[in-house]
């Protein structure tokens, strides 16, 4: 009797933030195999549940996803209720598809629980809209995390027509700039990393598409970078800070935490 | 002592896609101004609220921008703790910006709570991950509702070379695809349209690009278009039938409601 893995997102980090279908299947899971940057409060979520980090984070080792899909098909074969839970949304970035197929071929019962996307929570968080009426009527979502694959999209993306959002893209920030620029985007457009949105330890940084390379990261935190007019609705809409109608069109923040 | 005004994303459809967030704002609210796609079920979670629909719904008249901006603002500046619900997430093609900026504008305290978007869930919930190690690094997300905005962005995008998706396209699905093929894209691109995605109606159509112009439709219901190399996964990982792995390559279904 196979028991379900349930592919759940669990979002850009606030537990508020995920789903309550993902709180409803965390709360009766028998086991969660989760990745490294899933927040502790969330896995609190699943009190009964045996908990297996399977790795996946930036620079740091992780299990192969061939071990990652055998332990999900094992589980579920002695019948256990099985969370397979992925930051943000599994189907962005997250290879949940890969591990469905796996779950598919070996005939194993799966469903996919959707969770909020840093791709446009990350953005928000920090008030930006990654579409709005005059700005943007588009939006790409791109990896930074290999070069051999937002290379070619970003060198044939058309330049300053649409919001480009980089997800896993901090280390590789200067590489893409450079890249944008080359390609004809304007070296005054707007320029955001939203770090750790959602979190307690949430911060961002605003200013232009020629100064991300040089932005100064905290080696841990993870980051969203968004690119576009819409970033230049950033400073009046971020409500994390008080609202000031008169600032300098570009400004920088980047809190010290 | 002005209330708080949030922007709450109501995900696509099912309740259970809520986040925890959403669901209590909505049990505190004392008032919801909400979209006509927004569920009964979903409405059933402010209980003590005045519900206000504020309408947008294609080809249906609804209350005119300033004339929601208006009604927020005299709900907070009332003391009120005020929902803005908005089907899926609120700065996804939601206007959620505008409002935002207009409530900012008038000194009114707000907020805004992601949703789960359609242009992730939708495809994903008919089995289509828009990014897939070997088939897709990137997804485009565009809403079909303008030929003045889409065009220009349709005719700029790489062809054949990510994912893209189309919210509200499903009167201009025709011209989408006349022009993504007079653009390059190739005859024989997967394509599909997942309707209803989330809800009891979830139905989902999966063919080429060639004949997307001619799907029939069901007046009623809201579709999601998502054309690319990823589509192809469909027939394996849609998990609302049974799994079949022997299937023709292109495959047509739009169940009978």
């Amino acid at each position: 009797m196979n028991g379900l893995v349930s592919l759940v997102g669990a979002g850009p980090g606030d537990p508020d933030l995920l789903t309550v279908a993902a709180v409803r299947r965390l709360a009766d899971a028998d086991v969660v195999f989760h990745d490294a940057l899933v927040a502790p409060e969330v896995l609190t979520l699943a009190p009964h549940a045996l908990r297996v980090s399977v790795g996946k984070r930036a620079g740091r080792p992780s299990a192969r996803q061939e071990s990652i899909d055998r332990l999900l098909i094992r589980a579920a074969r002695r019948g256990r209720r099985v969370v397979r839970l992925k930051g943000g949304d599994p189907f962005v970035f997250g290879r949940g598809g890969e591990e469905a197929l796996a779950l598919a071929a070996a005939g194993v019962p799966f469903e996919v629980i959707p969770g909020i996307s840093s791709a446009v929570a990350a953005p928000a968080l920090a008030g930006i809209p990654v579409t709005h009426r005059g700005l943007s009527s588009a939006f790409t979502v791109v990896s930074g995390h290999a070069e051999h694959a937002y290379g070619p999209i970003l060198s044939a993306l058309p330049p300053n027509q649409l919001t480009l959002v980089v997800l896993m893209g901090l280390a590789s920030r200067a590489a893409l700039a450079a890249l944008l620029l080359s390609r004809g985007w304007a070296a005054s457009t707007p320029a955001a990393i939203s770090f750790a949105a959602s979190t307690p330890d949430a911060s961002s940084w605003v200013g232009r598409l020629d100064e991300l390379g040089d932005v100064p990261l905290d080696a841990d935190a993870p980051g969203t970078i968004v690119i576009g007019a819409v970033v230049s609705l950033a400073r009046r809409l971020d409500t994390r800070r008080p609202q000031v109608t008169t600032e300098p069109e570009v400004e920088k923040r980047h809190a010290s935490r």
